[in-house]
């Protein structure tokens, strides 16, 4: 390959969460791989990094519908991996970003295995969504002995049982589909005081929220993170 | 109080993986605050902070012993947050630092129930340890609907089971203590080979490890991540 390729996390919403390092290779790549969930629907990622990128950068959407079957995604992670492959074999520096991390719950992760040569690849670390959701409403992810669990909740509703049942402190990824569900078996617990729900933060349309009526009674964003804490909040 | 709090996550070791906005806020605070373990031991989130303060900026060291007992922390942690609450009562804008993210295992979540005012604290989430160590090995922290557990194994032997059971995917802090018990069990269920070693990411003393005899005979740096994966590593 003569080009690099570089997996950058952007960080949880807000532009001035990206690291230094992130918008540095943003500001150098000669192409910008911007995954979106449908054609037409702006990319949260692009959003963030928008400032940072350079002038002559080429942006590229690709699509990658929010499917759950594997088999139908196969064929979007191959062409992408296909198209970045081509972008590094004329010689462009190519940065795929990503919302938070690279390595936790990314499209990257998914479209990696197809590229010719994954492990010439630098992998440039964000802050999860998770860290921002607690710093924004102060509620610690874990202390001293203490352990976190992150769960991503998708479709499955006997997900939501195993998820609360998994550590000290519980990450909910994902809870938008099974929001309701998911605060009737909270009330169940006695953990309907115990949570915190953190939508779109870093953003003009950021939401936090205790009220387990507000859980149960209307959907949640895509963007949110839900924290539980078996010993309460303070 | 006339001066501001920030509790400023400088990340996990490369001073480049800072976010802006710590940067920014660490170049115009009046006071730093930087935990160490021990007198005249160096402080390795001031190592990587360094860089980014202000000149004008005063450079406030405070040991906390790495002690267990949560009693004899408590003077340490009352007197720190004695001496933020006398430096924003004098007008400072004063930012205590920690390594990763302040809300997952940080001294600033000790300290902080001892301030006057912790809610008018404002916290920059940065990046963690675990996010770095998976970039520098290319291992995927989850993916899908896989789980991921965050757990600090510290002292207590029979954590390692527990650790062990806890998820799909396993990071374990603080190994330092128990690393050849740790190796042994991993053998004991036929994980040797799926795991990942990751000491002093982002420093010139980065060492990364797939090896369960170099886990098993060498103490570990305390500054190491381990990252398990049950349904092993490609």
């Amino acid at each position: 390959m003569k080009g690099k390729l570089y997996a950058v996390g952007v960080g949880p919403g807000d532009p001035e969460l990206i690291t230094i390092k992130a918008a540095r290779v943003l500001s150098q790549a000669d192409a910008i791989i911007s995954p979106r969930s449908a054609a037409g629907k702006s990319s949260f990622a692009l959003e963030i990094a928008r400032g940072h990128i350079g002038d002559a950068a080429q942006i590229i959407e690709m699509t990658f519908p929010m499917e759950y079957k594997e088999e139908l995604m196969e064929s979007y992670w191959r062409e992408c991996a296909g198209r970045i492959d081509e972008l590094l074999e004329q010689g462009m520096d190519v940065a795929f970003i990503t919302i938070g991390d690279p390595m936790l719950y990314s499209t990257y992760l998914n479209m990696m295995g197809y590229l010719k040569a994954p492990e010439l690849a630098e992998v440039i670390p964000g802050v999860n969504s998770f860290s921002l959701a607690a710093a924004r409403t102060g509620v610690p992810l874990a202390m001293g002995d203490e352990t976190l669990s992150v769960v991503p909740l998708g479709k499955d509703e006997n997900g939501i049982i195993g998820a609360l049942e998994s550590g000290d402190n519980i990450v909910i990824m994902k809870p938008s589909a099974l929001s309701g569900q998911l605060a009737r078996e909270l009330s169940n617990r006695g953990l309907e005081g115990s949570f915190v729900l953190a939508s779109m933060c870093g953003t003009q349309s950021e939401e936090l929220s205790r009220d387990i009526e507000r859980l149960s009674s209307k959907r949640v964003p895509y963007l949110s993170t839900i924290l539980v804490k078996k010993g309460g909040i303070k």
